[in-house]
């Protein structure tokens, strides 16, 4: 096999067979293939596309370049949550103890925020001393006690796709369906889990803005880990606005822990209760979603979740006193409202924007290598469908820099579309793809 | 500007602007941009294409990365042919002697073969003695004293597309006709010339078998050339099948004599007439073609083209005694015929598989480092449209190994198609883009 006959094959369109793949990556793995070939066929693949066939060949490929790791010695399913990403999106944070509590082990990989979207390792380590960098059997040692457990992407799993990943970064090749659902798929396998519920966001704060590109990911992914014997389904779900009312690392371990509480606003408690129900259904705890919903309202009221997370923060090195006491969390030192220019309805949002925006302000990273400022951030007090008055408050910027806020407060100011008849209602869960 | 922007621009579809292509070659050229995301531009270029305006931008700062010799104190006008390239195609070898004898300077960079083609360069080193390697001075002395001067791509001329050309080969983006363009006539237009007469191929044994691919080619390389102030035609002609009977190094020194002495094959002749005839034209030597083909004739019947030559060959260090002495030039030890297994007519041949059977006997590379054995070669008796009796030699083949030969002679054989009617004739000379 020539890696330059692969390249060309790709560049005209065919389809590899599975050998061809694994060629192609455990050589690229190796470092017996060059940076520059694996570029001209990773642009190849993104303008001509991947099949289900070699998405499912690359996927696998990219798990088995690394460890898998081996959670059997404990006896209750494995079940983890994955989302494609937003403004706003904290589920993990609130689905991961409801569903331990209920009996499920929950080994999350997680990722960094990039661009606009948070991540859930960023929003973890606002807690002062949480701990993510934890190996294999520290991991493996925190899932046994607590029933949860977060790490990020170690050398260990899938480093196929570390390597892969960073030159798609440097080459424009990162948003293909295929390479996406390898990239996501070979690591979230690489967990020792049985079932896997996706998120895949769609709307104007998503990657996939547009709904059918969401759908085809969100069916090659179902399709890719069933493929390799995993239960799973995929949430199709609205991100034309942030998710509940808090954004930024610090804010959201805030508005999670609310919900844990039992608080916390309707829509952020309503998608993690039925994202944690369609984990316990996959995950065999109970025999409906219905019985999920149930299930994980009840691990919210009797303040096991709570108890669960408090576990967790401790066992990963973290202060648990931010459970009762928010001031512990780094806060930003001013604040600056934003008020409506006008009396209209909120017909929609540029939700990737606010991320954006939120990303100036210190609260994301425009390169891997950028710090993180935890205590900046953004509270909606409005929401799409919403009357307000001219001078009424939509938003609070918290921030830590007059020159980050001048930069910032005119992106955040426009993001807000108004018109004078109310938006007809977008439903928060789309629908189920995979039920 | 970021690199990555302007692959994602091309991945895109979008045109770049005069200013993008500059910087995306000369940071290539400088080192400061790295294979990999070249590479990736280039299979989003070769994919998505490059507009007319594009191919100029991309010719011009290939040109510019490197010297442009200057001849401007010969007094003659300098007029270049290329050729596209395919099996028994050694015109350079004709014309430049007949072209200089009336008067024009042939400043000839050539190349050499690769793949089904032979090159200009290695058909030169046949000749016992003679040097290609002269540096910028040297090819300047020797047009100044016999009118015609041939060389290698040295590291002054064009740079740019000596990187770029080797991460093409590498990465499956070689056959692009924008990039050929641009690779082609940076080189050329780095000679000092006043014109260039192309010969674009086209057939079976052409790098573009399409014809309307050969056009495409033809069209954007006379207009890149008019952009930059140079008289330019191209011819576009059969490849259909090995043009004379003789492929093979030694074998088409020898044939290029014999047509410079008045004899030789009528095609080749012919073809070799008329690309003289546009160069004197395009030299203004002559005021019509007619009157071109004339003075070419002349330079024959003479025999000051073959002085012209002899000349050269001393000039670049040559054993001219060849000319007159066929047994000087290195010979293969071994010959077979390959006969006619039935009674038809020659409807047709796979003419770039004569040209992989030759690279497969010695007479070619397939890698930039091997070396080619001048001596074996292919004789063909028959062309297309000859009636042949079963039995009766179609081509000899010329071989110093008999484990090569085994590999070879299958394919020379299976190379001609037979049919039971007369093929009609196709023209050799198809027609003139930009006459």
């Amino acid at each position: 096999m020539r890696v330059v006959d692969l390249i060309q094959k790709k560049r005209d369109s065919g389809e590899h067979t599975r050998e061809e793949i694994a060629y192609l990556i455990s050589g690229y793995t190796k470092g017996e293939i060059p940076d520059y070939q694996m570029a001209a066929w990773l642009m190849a693949a993104w303008i001509r596309g991947l099949s289900q066939a070699e998405t499912a060949a690359l996927t696998e490929t990219m798990l088995h370049s690394g460890e898998v790791v081996d959670h059997s010695d404990l006896p209750m399913k494995k079940v983890d949550k994955h989302s494609t990403g937003g403004v706003g999106d904290k589920t993990s944070l609130i689905l991961a103890p409801i569903v331990a509590a209920a009996g499920i082990a929950v080994p999350m990989t997680s990722g960094r925020g990039l661009g606009h979207t948070g991540g859930t390792l960023d929003k973890l380590e606002a807690i002062p001393g949480f701990k993510t960098d934890l190996s294999l059997s520290e991991f493996h040692r925190v899932l046994r006690e607590c029933g949860m457990s977060l790490i990020g992407q170690t050398d260990q799993i899938a480093p196929a796709d570390k390597k892969i990943y960073a030159l798609r970064d440097a080459t424009s090749t990162v948003e293909s369906i295929g390479l996406i659902c390898a990239s996501i798929m070979s690591k979230k396998l690489a967990e020792g889990i049985d079932a896997l519920v996706l998120d895949v966001k769609t709307g104007a704060g998503a990657f996939m803005a547009k709904e059918e590109d969401a759908v085809r990911l969100a069916e090659l992914m179902v399709d890719t880990a069933r493929g390799m014997k995993k239960k799973c389904v995929a949430l199709l779900t609205d991100m034309n606005q942030p998710l509940g009312r808090m954004a930024g690392h610090s804010n959201e371990v805030m508005e999670s822990i609310e919900v844990l509480k039992g608080e916390g606003p309707y829509d952020l408690r309503t998608l993690s209760i039925e994202l944690s129900a369609w984990m316990l259904y996959l995950g065999e705890r109970v025999k409906s979603i219905e019985e999920g919903r149930h299930l994980a309202e009840e691990m919210i009221s009797s303040g096991k979740a709570l108890e669960r997370f408090r576990q967790n923060i401790r066992l990963q090195g973290g202060d648990a006193r931010v459970i009762d006491d928010h001031s512990l969390l780094p806060m930003a030192r001013s604040s600056l409202d934003i008020n409506s220019p006008k009396s209209a309805y909120i017909t929609a949002t540029h939700c990737r924007d606010f991320g954006v925006a939120l990303a100036m302000l210190g609260g994301g990273r425009n390169k891997k290598e950028d710090r993180i400022d935890p205590g900046v951030g953004l509270e909606f007090h409005k929401r799409i469908g919403d009357r307000v008055k001219a001078g009424e408050k939509l938003v609070t910027i918290q921030y830590n820099s007059e020159e980050r806020l001048a930069e910032a407060k005119d992106l955040v100011a426009s993001s807000f579309v108004f018109g004078d008849q109310a938006p007809s209602a977008l439903p928060l869960i789309r629908r189920v793809i995979g039920e």
